[in-house]
């Protein structure tokens, strides 16, 4: 059976925890010639139908760490400009004999129309904006490693997540774990309905009592019928020195990046002592160690 | 002596076979610490002035799979913006101690302004409208593992004949190992002369007699004189189930990619049991292995 | 202590002769596998917000000949596009735990505003018009084995040097070893000051004195004010065959590429027998090994 890396709705607690697990002892692996052999010969295709730096090269380090290659297919620069499909394209680079191929893709349903039909695993890194469950992985890492534990803690996450396929994942994860989610935000940038352990919170009243805040950028441009500049974005949902002094000492600033200074993360709270920012970017390269491990030892693989 | 590989129409049938032979040693080879080690320590240069994602990823693929390294040089992000030329960006990575080249470039002569100014081997990856040697030798050895022989074959091909240096190395292949090629498609499309080998033919009244079809991209917004549609192109000229069903049973259906599904190809066709279509892009990389190992084989590498 | 390498003002003569010796060694270094362990397991990010075929293949290939990875941050793809600033990208990249980042920039002062932040080597790839170091280094590894030593050379550079950092580069260095410096060219693409060993000289004059003549890249689009078109500035300042006969015998022609022959250098010229121009290409990729392999000896490293 192929093990396609998708969607974490579509994994179990215990697997996760796998992940988990395992990206944590990377994380703590100092001599790199103890894992450089694990996926030796393996070759990954990177297809990224948007642009990130942070997930492109961070599938790329992991790769290389484990001692894969990586083939890069950019879009702009290939048959897609004459006029391939994202199947056709796939079905090439699978013909090529690729090991796997982890995609970007602006669709939502992206993966839908492609399962099935692949004898190599899929690797979702992003896609529309639904779900992005490395992004989650690394979320929970950092959590995990935090707390050592995920169930009970109380999240407030704060921003645009209507359009948030990182909000996305991590309420996934919330129902799984029980973890708790206070949603804050301009009220039509959050979700109409809400789920279990997805609540919707005012920012300032919720924040004293999170174990963490993850903050989500916010493209002002796109939203226009907000009448919100940066400023006042800023005055209202920035995550501000004055706000971070209301939390608990413990709790921790998240953020998936990349971010706006001065718009929904003050400049000095980035690196600010509760932040764990950089961390999950570190963790995002242990995260997809595990997870390029674990879609590669399937049976076809 | 330096081993270049420019065009087939250079080599001898021995030659072409031992490349084939190679190939398809590679194709069966299952073991992928067997092969890692032949290029060792080689670097490629992958210098495409043409977009393509089958080709150049074919090529990075083939390196990597014999444990070489690839440079990718991404012309619209480097010198040539600044009015550089082509032999001087080539000198440019020669002097850089790379171990060969991989060209492609629009201009059907651009490897005859080259000839003899390089002390290391250059690779024909498509050039203008004439050759394209490797995607020739990927055709070759598929028709070879087909039936077990070149000398004979009766091959249908049909599309823009005139511009497709596809075809053009087919014809060259044809008219060494003996195979008869049908030529097909719109008058305007296909060359005004033939040659011992090449003849032109009735799509419709060929193909029951064929061993083989290949089917060209064509791109109807190139030849507005032609007062064709996709769907009146495909009518007259797509490679249909109904025609399929008019071919023998053993022939088989190629196509080099990306295809229109709609247009020169039905869609349910690209993936019909006698097709060979995707595994045409898997002897691609096979066929690239053969001639990567072959050029720097030479005195010089 | 991290050890960044930045600008060769920073140097003393001593470490910038030992990087010369290095780069020297790996020059005559013909075994691969002698020198293909020393940075196993070393990942490098190449980030280049500006476009540079030489210098970015040129440290890709030093570092693969080294045995490490590299990672290609291309900031048109990326983050840079959502107003990601250098720092936040330079510092997702740290996180992402590559071992050294090599940076090419517009802004003359990029490592000024970066200088302290980092845990990690950074190496300067270009910045602006101010140093290009391991041009720099280049190009005196390129004379000492040319002549064995670099006190008392004479050495005549021609063209734009007021926005050269190739220039500034071999400046630094001047002051430093004693060689005396030329500077030729239009009055207003001159610097205003000279400094010790900075003289400013006609070009024919002082062309049958030097041991070396640099010439430089001219863009005549940019100074529309000289009122200068290509064949009046060749005329001027141009590297014909004829002013190649007024200098030694041994004297040597430098040219940091890419060129425009017929402008700066007449065509003739480039592979003039005299000529180091594609020379000085081999000796960057060795420059370029000694550098990375310097940078990451450190302690952090």
């Amino acid at each position: 059976m192929i093990k396609h890396f998708l969607a974490l709705s579509s994994f179990s607690c215990i697997d996760i925890q796998a992940l988990i697990d395992r990206a944590h002892y990377f994380s703590l692996q100092k001599q790199p010639d103890k894992i450089h052999n694990l996926l030796k010969y393996k070759i990954f295709a990177n297809v990224f139908y948007e642009p990130s730096t942070r997930t492109r090269c961070s599938f790329e380090v992991a790769a290389k760490r484990l001692g894969a290659e990586v083939v890069n297919f950019v879009p702009e620069n290939s048959s897609v400009k004459k006029g391939e499909t994202v199947y056709d394209t796939l079905k090439t680079l699978e013909s090529l004999g690729v090991d796997s191929i982890i995609l970007r893709h602006a669709d939502d349903n992206v993966f839908d129309s492609l399962h099935g039909r692949f004898d190599l695993p899929l690797v979702n890194a992003g896609a529309g904006k639904l779900e992005h469950p490395s992004q989650g992985l690394l979320d929970l890492l950092t959590l995990h490693q935090e707390f050592g534990k995920l169930a009970g803690l109380k999240i407030a996450v704060c921003g645009d997540i209507k359009h948030s396929r990182v909000a996305g994942s991590l309420m996934v994860a919330a129902e799984k774990f029980g973890m708790e989610i206070y949603l804050c935000g301009p009220e039509s940038l959050l979700p109409s309905q809400t789920r279990p352990f997805i609540h919707r919170a005012n920012f300032d009243e919720i924040l004293p009592s999170v174990d963490a805040v993850m903050m989500l950028r916010i493209q002002l441009e796109r939203h226009e019928n907000l009448e919100l500049n940066a400023k006042s974005y800023h005055a209202q949902f920035g995550l501000t020195e004055a706000r971070v002094h209301t939390m608990k000492k413990e709790a921790i600033i998240l953020h998936p990046g990349p971010f706006n200074r001065g718009v929904e993360i003050a400049d000095e709270v980035v690196e600010h002592k509760q932040s764990r920012i950089f961390k999950q970017m570190a963790n995002g390269v242990y995260s997809r160690m595990a997870i390029l491990e674990w879609v590669t030892s399937g049976e076809n693989s």
